[in-house]
């Protein structure tokens, strides 16, 4: 394990200091900072501004400098600037919670981390849509920085999401069968990698579209045994394709609620349980009395957040993102398809959010680091 | 353990000997036989007839004869009649599924039982609307006689899905509060009567009704907490009432469905389970994707029939009867308000019970038995 580390940690130690030095031949005394923050709770496109200021760049004790390099705009991000989640930072305050950075800089009883290294943040709340961040170092987490950025930018949220829904409910084993809607969502497209790679089986539920055989293949490309439509998974012969499988889901995912998520539900095997994320459709989800009572079906929720919080010391923390990142490395887990904006068109950016959660994730590509 | 049980058995001994004699008087040979039948399924007002005959009294090695003494009409009994329920019996079938009888004849391989001892049937599919019944013994499980054959009768069902209820999925401290529906059902009146021996508070909600008065001083005689009505239930004063406990309920049942189902989910803390037994509604639950993701809440069922058919070997159900009939005998664990009739009268019975199973249980009390 040492070994394995050691030769990135010397590289990114390398790129950390030209990096650095880059930073500083502006200004030796203070940094150009960016933010995008919000003072008050209400719609993105009103209430986000940028700020601009100058960050001295030296650094206390326990306290670390780091360049951020990329923060995607997650779905919870802009319900915590609409003030409609159910953490909320303290106002103002900067927004993005997921990101990766790199240390420049750190005080003098800092001996966990180095100038050069990759770290993201330890707990939801970081605000990370800004070029420079000062931080205490128990608020950050080390990563390998031999992956790719966006890779490490997106690390926290989705694919620990998939993670931690394929092993925390359900004991599953090679060839069993995981049912989820919103199939092609991030966390949809973690939990097919990784489920291809542990060895279960897909059934991938998306919504109709005019492109749905490109969907399908490109689904299929990452591992998914099966790919079918809301209207093909309500219909008799998904009872067949379900038969043709070893055995009925043991799981299933839930990220869109209303009828999808009756319908997966409906889909379980006996004792089975749906783990429900998110709820795209914004509708309650129809429970059966007797999906619960007969098929004894269980039903419970994931959030991360939450996890990550509760989870600081747990050793499963750093085992899963050696997991994570050993596939990102194999190209086994892919990093999200996404187009990049840089802070100062953080309008634009948070306006194309806004109009869905579709396609492509929208991220922070800081300046200087193009 | 031992020395418990000797009393009892000694007793129903004698009491079984005199009713055998007054039994065996009628015919040496055989016995007049009546049960409730029906060769195929439907509405129980058209499907079902009594069957008369004759009953070898003779048993064979492991065979036992039963006297049935009462047997209740569940719900579940009917919807096995109608088609309806996932479990259903081979046919033509014997109805019912619990009750009470007493051993008048054993054959040469019965070591467990004797005549005059008390048995229920150890799983669903008995048979129980009838006088006379001939089983093998590994099919009864034997009760103590020293209670009210209306306890014993219906201990199986009622009693043992709120105990299973409260110590299964939570697990709950004095002072935990339970919030329930339906609470002036059979199962909610034992889990107030559990709930207040154990040290837990009951929230009780039941549908308004002109009696309400009344209604609400019985439940709360049995040691209910609370009683409130479905509309209260949803209104803010539930909010007062909910703050005015210790905390909020951790654990919740619902055997109603719909709106209800969906309010007292509502009521639970964080990381609080609802248990579903029932859905008197017909109508889904609906539940908000915010209870699962976080408030961390999660949903199950409870499956009576099929709980006592999973742990016919476990020393829990064992354990669970000792104690069951043990708050009987201190009056702790009240029979069922009840109506009797007898065989003959079936289809007056099974028509009162298809008007709703409210207020009082409808039980089958056997002739010779009064």
């Amino acid at each position: 394990m040492l070994l394995k580390l050691f030769a990135p940690v010397l590289h990114s130690f390398r790129v950390g200091v030209q990096r650095m030095t880059h930073v500083f031949a502006r200004s030796t005394s203070s940094l150009p900072s960016q933010a995008i923050m919000h003072s008050e709770h209400g719609d993105p496109n009103s209430v986000l501004y940028l700020e601009n200021s100058q960050m001295p760049r030296t650094v206390q004790d326990t306290e670390v400098l780091v360049k951020m390099i990329m923060a995607p705009i997650n779905p919870s991000d802009i319900n915590m600037v609409e003030g409609t989640y159910h953490m909320l930072p303290r106002l103002p305050a900067v927004c993005g919670n997921e990101g990766v950075g790199e240390v420049v800089e750190v005080g003098g009883r800092v001996s966990s981390l180095r100038p050069g290294d990759w770290v993201i943040p330890a707990d939801t709340g970081f605000g990370t849509w800004r070029n420079f961040a000062v931080s205490d170092q128990t608020l950050l987490r080390k990563v390998p920085n031999d992956v790719p950025a966006i890779s490490a930018a997106t690390i926290m949220v989705n694919p620990c999401t998939a993670y931690r829904m394929l092993k925390d409910f359900v004991c599953l084993h090679e060839g069993d069968c995981v049912i989820q809607n919103g199939a092609n969502s991030a966390v949809g497209q973690a939990v097919i990698q990784l489920a291809k790679e542990w060895g279960y089986q897909t059934i991938n539920v998306v919504r109709n579209r005019p492109d749905l055989d490109q969907l399908t293949e490109y689904l299929k490309s990452l591992g998914a045994t099966h790919v079918v439509t809301e209207e093909f998974s309500r219909s008799h012969q998904m009872k067949d394709l379900v038969s043709s499988m070893k055995s009925p889901p043991k799981l299933a995912f839930n990220t869109v609620g209303g009828d999808s998520a009756t319908n997966i539900l409906k889909r379980l095997d006996n004792k089975g349980v749906m783990v429900t994320y998110g709820g795209m459709s914004k509708k309650s989800i129809a429970v059966p009395t007797g999906a619960l009572i007969f098929k004894r079906a269980r039903l419970t929720g994931y959030w991360n957040a939450k996890w990550v919080q509760e989870n600081k010391e747990n050793p499963e923390l750093v085992r899963m993102f050696d997991d994570l990142f050993d596939l990102v490395r194999e190209c086994k887990l892919l990093p999200p398809a996404s187009e990049t904006f840089s802070l100062s068109d953080f309008q634009h950016a948070v306006k194309t959010s806004l109009e869905g959660f579709k396609g492509s994730k929208k991220i922070f590509l800081m300046d200087e680091y193009p």
